[in-house]
């Protein structure tokens, strides 16, 4: 069960964005796992991908695509088998893939990117599969079929993320429209996360890259589940330039920052959708630091408490168990930390008051906090003007079950 | 369930080194939770302490005392309050625990250590407390009491740890006996563990100090359960120097090696004792790297697998998910891994070769090795001719369990 996440509805369609999903019994019959998205001439495509130094067949061919600069025209993405740990014949299975979504289409392969995600290091024969596919997924792109791709696109998620916003440029109304998927192996810098952003604003170049850098340091880059990294993530953000006679270029372009902003928006409603889907997940808890000296120290605190088991076992059970929360801000590697100084607060109830417990401070007020199913945690370090902002979710019985259990 | 671990059995006193235990009721009636131990004159004492930047009143007080020079006649060791982040009062509470002992005992408060373990945050009328048990704590002194010492140090464990070995150095039989509790918050550089390893060998200065630094290199300091650091980490290396009339003074003395060699053998039985008994530990881990540039990044490797949720999960599920390994191989900052060197074992399987999975693998072999209380599990980077070994447990239902109700 999500924490306070509903199902999408309302999703806008982008001009020039077209979807489609299909059966195509990658790993399980009769579940749509496959999803092709075209898109119109004209359309930019940037994406940031994993770091981890085993990265899946998909994302190597993406990343190398994209570099070719090759306009892009169509995504496939498949669920069930992530194309990763698969060595030579991994590669050559996303690069046939791809020829074979480009023969269909008419264009170059570089034109397609491939996206996999599901188990690890299982071989693959994809490019049969989507081939055997294709002619069902053509026929059904839609403009219109956000919700039934951002459905097609989970694995262990409990329910699709996506969401659309609008803003006025130029007199004329931009939409934007994004789907993630991704609930387990979610730490910051990518994780089993794949999401796909869309606007039909003319949006390009420089402007375009540096707007999705700028999404990703508020969103996927400040979330976390369990601390792991996985090898396939990916995000991408596709403008089909259907809307706004004039593009925006440059980030000095007066409607950058709006047009980044209600991106960014998107980016963080998938994100930290992403954790309240988090495995197992029964809490939702945005982190705050303040009082640092640098961003870094705060991220470096507020990760070493986002990943401490025993912080997250003790708000699965609702304990304000703020010894714990201590013992991390203590063992973040902040050397000269005056703990003096350490304020904390859960919710709007104060438990630590110069580096001990507040005096005011009773368990009522603390477990009423805990009781909720969102837990705000802020920290000031009272060592100077920088904060920082991440969001994680509980470590309880059902984490260990699905994660037992996924390949049985 | 400690994995593969029984209680302890034939410990050897150590001449000049007496144990108590008694009832203080510091926070459940009943139980024994304060230890005594005493110290006869001319034995020397070192520590090291968790590097927690809110360390614990008693470890601000011992690390204060030990640097003192004072000889240390005693320890005062109690469970049921970790007397941590309780900010002034808990500091004199720390200190008053001291004098009251040293009052008994006739000697300076600079003479004994403190340490405490279990609830951080909970205000402790320590002192009064001891105060109170101390005539029944030092009727019982007696040389024989480690194995109910080993017990009455315990919090969340399920097993006393323990263990004594004996080695002849100058024709004299020298004795090393060593306690530890701990299982949860467990991670190297200390944890919420104490240990105390006692040995009547005249082991003195500046080669004490290095043997325990050389001890805990190879054992404490490669170990973890979650990846927390606790505030109250202890570990005391004594030395009565009852036998060889000739003391061990420097490391360049020939009978360093092997002394050293045996006490850290106790002190490694002790930190895999502890990772055996990690808290809902069904599976123990040794994890060798080898093939490193350094051991540095052998060991980063080593922790981020040790660290990674979703391989702890599938070692509780007996799951050979090898795709989760390779995933935390390469994202454990390795930034120019050659992934195409990479080997990877569980026992003596070989489940990746050069980078992808073994050619010759077989699910049933890597089950075989899963379905096994204890997996080895061995890397190699292939870049180098460093190496290092880490010690971790799985991640099941009853940590969870354990840590969501240890409140409650």
């Amino acid at each position: 069960m999500a924490v306070g996440l509903l199902p999408p509805h309302d999703l806008l369609p982008i001009a020039g964005l077209r979807l489609a999903v299909a059966e195509g019994g990658v790993r399980y019959a009769g579940r749509r796992d496959l999803t092709l998205m075209t898109l119109a001439e004209g359309s930019e495509v940037v994406g940031v991908f994993t770091r981890n130094r085993f990265s899946a067949a998909p994302v190597v061919v993406a990343q190398r695509h994209l570099s070719a600069g090759t306009p892009v025209r169509a995504l496939i993405i498949n669920t069930g088998n992530a194309n990763a740990g698969t060595g030579a014949a991994g590669l050559q299975a996303a690069e046939d893939s791809c020829r074979t979504v480009a023969a269909a289409l008419g264009c170059a392969p570089e034109s397609i990117l491939p996206f996999s995600t599901g188990v690890i290091g299982e071989p693959v024969d994809l490019a049969r599969k989507i081939s055997a596919t294709l002619p069902t997924l053509t026929a059904r792109l839609d403009e219109n079929h956000w919700e039934i791709a951002a459905a097609a696109i989970m694995t262990t998620d409990t329910i699709p993320k996506a969401c659309s916003r609008q803003i006025d440029l130029d007199g004329q109304r931009v939409t934007i429209t994004g789907m993630a998927k991704g609930s387990g192996m979610i730490r910051p810098d990518m994780a089993t996360m794949l999401a796909y952003i869309g606007t039909d604003a003319a949006l390009q170049g420089a402007a375009l890259q540096q707007c999705l850098r700028d999404a990703m340091a508020q969103s996927f880059n400040r979330i976390t589940v369990d601390g792991d990294t996985s090898t396939n993530d990916a995000c991408i953000l596709m403008a089909t330039g259907q809307v706004l006679a004039q593009a925006v270029t440059q980030v000095d372009d007066p409607r950058y920052v709006p047009l980044c902003a209600a991106i960014t928006e998107v980016a963080q409603f998938l994100a930290q959708a992403i954790v309240r889907d988090g495995e197992g997940a029964s809490k939702f808890m945005p982190i705050h630091i303040a009082g640092g000296r640098s961003q870094e120290e705060c991220l470096q605190v507020a990760y070493r408490m986002a990943h401490s088991p025993l912080i997250k076992t003790a708000f699965f059970a609702s304990d304000p168990n703020w010894g714990r929360l201590l013992a991390a801000i203590g063992s973040a590697g902040v050397d000269d930390l005056e703990v003096n100084q350490v304020q904390v607060w859960l919710g709007d109830v104060r438990i630590v008051r110069d580096g001990a417990r507040d005096p005011d401070y009773t368990e009522a007020a603390g477990q009423a906090v805990m009781a909720e199913e969102e837990i705000p945690v802020r920290v000031d370090l009272g060592r100077g003007t920088a904060t920082a902002t991440i969001w994680t979710c509980d470590l309880s019985y059902d984490y260990v079950r699905i994660n037992a259990d996924y390949r049985s």
